[in-house]
Formats: C-alpha cells, sequence, structure tokens
C-alpha cells in the first residue's frame, strides 16, 4: 500500500494505449472519465500519458510511471490481438509470472456461447493474470481487468473499450482504491457553474471575495462556449471542504442571476427543474444547431415530463411544413432574421401546447453566411413565454461546432433567466418582439 | 532542423497542459485535432503528455520530452494570469531570453479595444517571446503562439483555445513543419471504413487479402459505435502508397456492402452523396436519440440540398402533434414498438414531402424500459422509402450515449444499403411491414 501521505499528494497516473488516439480516431474518453471519477473522490490525476501500442513504448513507459507514482492506472492493450502485449511486457518489469486462471477461460467461452460464437484460441491469452494480484472480472466483454500491490504501489489495468471499463472503474477500482485509503469522501474542489458571463468579467467581480480569503485558496477558471466555471481548491489542506463551501457562497451571493448553481449541472438540467417546479413544458425549433438544443434537453433526467420536442427545420419549406410558419414572414425577413426566429419559437409552442419554446435559426458556418450584414456565425435566438416572446441576435466568431455550443448554451441561459424572475420581459436582451 | 530520418520514424510529442483535462473537465481536443492533423501529413503522434499547470511539474516535462524528441508541441499555459509560468520555464531549460516585441503589444492593445475594453497589465506577459525564435501571430486571440528551431529540433508552443489553437497550427505550424521536410504528402496510412459488420467477423473476412500480402504491412481494426474502420500502413516503408491503395481496394472487392469508403467520410456524408446523386430528399423523426440523428445530416457540407429536417417528439403526444400520428397506434402498440416507429417514418416523409425517411423509437437509459419485452437499449428503427416502409429491432446494452449513437449509425447503415442497392426491400432486416 501506498505511504500515507495526504490524499491530495498522492500521484495518480493514467496510462493510454492506442494508436487511434495518437492519429486523432477516437477521443480520449478514458481521461474524461477517470479523471473526473477521481476529481469527484478528492484526487487530482498528476498525469495522463498517452502511448502507441508498440511493445517497446509500453515498457519503458510502464517503468518510468511505476518509479515516480503511487497509483498507475492503464487502460487498453489487454485483447486477444497479437498487438495486445501489455500484459506480458508489465509482468516482466514487475518480475511477476503470468498464471492460466481456468475459470477466466469458462467465463470467456460463456460469453461466446451466449452470442452464438465458437471461441478462437487467441482468446485465451486473456485468461493469464499476475501470479500475485487479482483479477476484475468483466461482465460486459472477455478481457479481465488487472489489480495489483506490490512496492507499496498499485497498479491497474483495464480493458479499452468505453462500455467495458466504465461500470468495471466504478463498481470494482474505485471500491478497492477507497478500502486502500487512497480516496476523499469529497471531490478534490468546490465548483460554482457560471453563465452569460465572461472569464476576465468574472474574475473582476470575484476578485473581493479571493481577497478576503487569501493564501491556501487555489482559483481556476474553465470556460466551456459561453459558461464559465469556477474550481475552488486548496491542494495545501488549509482550507477545510466547510470553508471552500463558504467562499463559494460568498461567490454565487455576489454573482446574482450570472450564478448557475454548485456542482456539475447542466444549463439543461438547471431548466428543466425550474420548469418542472412551475408545472410548465418546453418546445424548442433549430436550423443550424441541427437538433442539438433538443438534445441539451433529451440527456435530462426524466425530462420527458417537462419537454414536450422540437422540430429541426433545415429546409426552408419545412418552416411551414412543421410549424406552420406564413411563408411571407420568411420572403419578406429571410430564414435568418428575428422575424423567423420569433416565428419559429410561437409556432413550436403552438403546436406542442408548449408555455414556454426556445427556437435557434443562424449560420454556423463553415460557409453560406448571409452577407455583411449576417455573416456566419450569426445566430438569431427567440423566446417564447407566458408573458411574450422576444429575440436576440448574436454573433461568434470560430468553428462550427463552438457556433452551435454557444448558440445553445445562450438560448439556455436565456430561458433560465426567464424562469429564475418569473414571466416578464427578460432584462438586457434586444426585444425586437414583445406581445 | 532535425536530423534526415525517415519521416515514418520521426519523433513527434505533444504536451497538453490544464488541470481541467486531468480533471475530465474538458475533453482533451488537441490531441485529436493535432494527432489527425499529423496523421493525414503520414506523421503518427509518438506521444501525448497531459499535465497540470504547475511550473515544476511543466519544468521536467520539458525537458523530457525535448530530450527524446525531434518535434515537441506544447498547448496552453501561454495565457494572461498567474499560473501560466510556461513560457519562463521553458526558456529557462533551453537557455533562451524572452524579449519583449512591441508589435505584440500593439496587437494586443488593439483587440481589446476593439472589444471596446482596456488591457490590463497582467497581458504584457504575453508580449515576451524567444530572443532566437519566431513568433506565430494570433488572430482569434491574444496569446501568440511562438516557434523555436534548435538542437537539430522544433518547439512549437501553441495558445490553449481550440478556435485560437486550430486555425494557427493548420495555416502557420503545417506549413512550417513541411518546409522543414518534417511532413509527407500523403497521410499515415490507408484507412477503409465499413459498417454493419463485427470487428471479429471483418478480421476474419479480410484475412485472406492479409494473407496475400504478409510482412511490412501493418493493419489496425478501430470500432467506432458499430462502424469499424481498417487502417492500412507500413512504418518500415515496404509498402508504398500505391500498393496500400492496391491492399484496401481487395478489402472493398471483398466486403461487398459492407464496405463504405476510403478516407474519412462520415455516415451521413455518404447517405447525403447518394441522396443527391438521385435527386432525393431525407427526414428523420426520433424519440431517443434526442436530436442527435438530425444533426448527423445537418453537420454535412451542403446537406440543405437533400435534407429536409426532422421532429423530436419527446412527449407522446408530440407524435400526433407533429407528424399526425394517429393515437390509435401509441395506444395499442405502445410508443416504443415496430408500428410507431413505421408511423413515424411515414409521417415525417409525408409531412416534410421526403422522399426517404429514418425514424428511431426506443430505450437509451438509463432507466425507464419498456419490462422485460424491450429492455433499455431496445430502440426500433423504421426505414421509409419509395419501395415501401419497414422496421426493424436493435438492442445494445451500455451506457446511454453508446446506446444512442449505435442506433443512430444502424439506421444510417441502413439507408446507405437501400440507397446502393437502389428502391425495394432491404435484405436481412426484418421487415415487420412492407407495402
Amino acid at each position: 500500500m501506498p505511504d500515507r501521505k495526504p490524499i491530495t499528494q498522492l500521484n495518480y497516473e493514467l496510462v493510454t494505449l492506442g494508436d487511434e488516439l495518437l492519429l486523432g480516431l477516437t477521443v480520449n474518453s478514458h481521461l474524461s472519465f477517470i479523471g473526473q471519477q477521481l476529481g469527484r473522490h478528492g484526487v487530482t490525476l498528476r498525469r495522463n500519458v498517452t502511448i502507441t501500442d508498440d511493445a517497446e513504448d509500453i515498457a519503458a513507459q510502464f517503468r518510468e510511471s511505476w518509479a515516480r507514482s503511487d497509483v498507475v492506472l492503464m487502460t487498453g492493450g489487454l485483447g486477444p490481438t497479437c498487438y495486445d502485449r501489455t500484459r506480458e511486457v508489465v509482468a516482466e518489469l514487475l518480475g511477476q509470472k503470468l498464471v492460466f486462471h481456468p475459470e477466466i477461460e469458462k467465463a470467456i467461452e460463456l460469453r461466446f456461447a451466449r452470442n452464438g460464437r465458437k471461441m478462437t484460441p487467441n482468446n485465451l491469452k486473456q485468461a493469464y493474470a499476475f501470479e500475485r494480484g487479482e483479477v476484475l472480472p468483466n461482465p460486459n466483454g472477455t478481457a479481465p481487468g488487472l489489480w495489483v500491490e506490490q512496492d507499496g504501489k498499485v497498479l491497474c489495468m483495464l480493458p479499452g473499450p468505453p462500455n467495458e471499463l466504465q461500470p468495471m472503474f466504478n463498481d470494482q477500482v474505485l471500491p478497492r482504491l477507497a478500502a486502500l485509503g487512497l480516496l476523499m469522501e469529497r471531490e478534490a474542489y468546490v465548483q460554482v457553474r457560471t453563465a452569460g458571463i465572461g472569464e476576465s468579467a468574472l474574475e473582476h467581480k470575484l476578485q473581493p471575495v479571493f481577497d478576503r480569503h487569501r493564501g491556501g485558496l487555489v482559483v481556476a477558471f474553465c470556460a466551456h462556449a459561453g459558461q464559465v466555471d469556477v474550481r475552488l481548491s486548496s491542494p495545501t489542506g488549509k482550507f477545510g471542504e466547510p470553508q471552500l463551501r463558504q467562499v463559494a457562497a460568498e461567490c454565487a451571493i455576489l454573482l446574482g442571476d450570472d450564478f448557475m448553481c454548485f456542482g456539475h449541472d447542466s444549463l439543461a438540467m438547471i431548466c428543466a427543474d425550474a420548469l418542472r417546479a412551475g408545472d410548465y413544458t418546453l418546445a424548442v425549433a433549430e436550423t443550424a444547431t441541427g437538433g442539438l438544443l433538443a438534445d441539451a434537453f433529451a440527456n435530462v433526467h426524466g425530462a420527458s415530463k417537462c419537454f414536450a420536442g422540437g422540430c429541426v427545420c433545415y429546409s426552408n419549406e419545412s418552416k411551414s411544413q412543421l410549424l406552420e410558419i406564413p411563408d411571407e414572414i420568411m420572403m419578406q425577413h429571410g430564414a435568418v432574421s428575428p422575424e423567423t426566429a420569433v416565428a419559429m419559437a410561437t409556432g413550436a409552442a403552438e403546436k406542442l401546447g408548449a408555455d414556454y419554446a426556445l427556437a435557434i435559426t443562424g449560420y454556423s458556418g463553415p460557409c453560406g453566411g448571409g452577407g455583411k450584414e449576417n455573416p456566419v456565425g450569426t445566430m438569431y435566438l427567440a423566446l417564447y413565454s407566458p408573458g411574450g416572446v422576444w429575440s436576440r441576435k448574436l454573433c461568434y466568431p470560430g468553428p462550427r461546432s463552438t457556433v452551435k455550443q454557444r448558440a445553445i448554451n445562450a438560448a439556455l441561459d436565456w430561458l433560465r433567466r426567464e424562469l429564475v424572475r418569473g414571466a416578464g420581459c427578460s432584462d438586457g436582451s434586444v426585444h425586437s418582439h414583445c406581445g
């Protein structure tokens, strides 16, 4: 077991294997997932190294990572193909033998049989485990995970497919780490989420709070498409959790409506909670955001109580076909205009019998903008509420996916503010239409 | 300039800085983007290391990476805050001085002025660059990139925000690397994309081709939610590009309809091309996939010519409100049933006047499944075409996002096969309805 350092000082290192990560063909979701899970248990991953599937690279990297870390997590390279040599390479460096486990063989055979297939011999490789170690059963695939405690350190090797790794990590790895005293019962930080305020304005606004709590408080900002998170932590341990929560509360008070929540809830979650609290329903209509505004709500657990649905009006005709928007509006004002945005929101609300509606129409790029007045990145949002309907123009530069995400966040934040304040014209918006 | 090794043997290393990556709060999009761009120029990134913003960690990592690599790319840590110490740490290790550049200061001032703000003094930090190096102007932000050629190696430091990094990398970094002879004019591999065939069945099917070309050919498989890519490469250089293309062509012939394309086109792109070729239009309707099926088409460049739009029918009522599906169908068969899927596809096609339509309804989890018959992960797809309308049942285990992506890929692949073969009942599907 690792020495009894404070948990915040432990060296956790994640080694992710795979050419497809280095070639940018797959996003490194293991880093995001494991980093997040550890963060929720008070640990900040110290380092993540991604290397190729080459056996020499794996050996060199494992030697280095094992020497400097308390806990090494490795993902990938446990499969049946001839390229998967991780197990052998690591066993040699640990000075351990690999031992054949008949019960793993049986589990793999059973798995194949259930899928109506016969196990091929190369799969037998996966039935070998370290002589002094534990096997982590894999209910979702053939390769089991491997767990070793040696030299006062922990090594955990996990299968590459996310649907195998994720449940194994939560159900088997986290409890083992906790039992060894290598995790905390709280997050590594206290997070204050904000929306609708830029990073530098936010820093400026919160400075008085930070000035009151100098020394030992570490503040970090993280911006996601128009939404900025503030992380408060104290790696030296000078501030305990109650004090960090106190600082967070002071930030929230100072921020007013710009404060979104503590923790990790999404804008759509917060909107859905507020809609449910008022027994309201929501509809959406979108063009340039292609369905992602609807998806933001569809991802909220239990959203069907407040989210009626939405329309993706990609062609001009679809706006009249689905939402019965009069052709004259689009002919007179164009598909990307405040008038069309308002007609889309109104149409969606009426068609779906919803109390509130959001609409987005615009040019998300990379080409096909609407000339000087409405260049690529121009988005018109509309909000329909029991108190009226309004539109607002936004223009964001940047790659298409950023433009889309910023427009969605701006729309969600608008609805959030409206719901927080109750019905009525929302402050600071451009009221092209109000009625 | 690096020694004249073969380009495939060059050591490219990417160092990404940021606690938010290690805490899983932001996905490492720099790895995906840079890895992909380099891969398209014949280079496989050898290693990616993600470390915290801590100055000591940065120093230790830079020393290590610089010693073993030909090209080191670093992202992040160039901003104005007190935590951004990367520039100073690296200058010291390179034995270089940082020199103040008045023209960078001017550019930062101008940028602030354009946004109606005054530059704060901490921004001046960003006007310092290496005495023996180049400055890469940043048209999208304040921190310029930095470029150094020293000790026969290249160092390139890039700003952290993706909308600043990506254009700088494509417009300034790639041309510089090419001018030094450190990039190829072709991809690092030839890729064969397949759909609708599992990884092991694919390996088995293609084995005769690989057996014919033994020695020097490296084959890698990469599965993405029901779609498997085969990468063919020859790191030793034994197979030139024409031979790799020849092997790829042999694979394609053997695969028949399971072959999707060479390269990187998405299923939606291939469907959109086939739709445009036949002057057909498409509509979609979805529940559990929340708008992502529509978004797959909305992301295809120029899709408005063939993609009419879609409906996200989240509530039961929305299916009749938007698509005029008779209430009896849902009452009799349930919202998650082949009959409802067929009615959704038909309704979408008729409502939007489209030639083809896809519909998806199901339970994507994590809870709210439909009992024993339709557990979480059950999805009914429907395809409407000029030749008829059919439905198909799928059941995938796994996390919600995987279930959604697999259902979308299965629907797109079904449409692709239908379009490839021309109108008529598609082979191998469950024809609940045909008319």
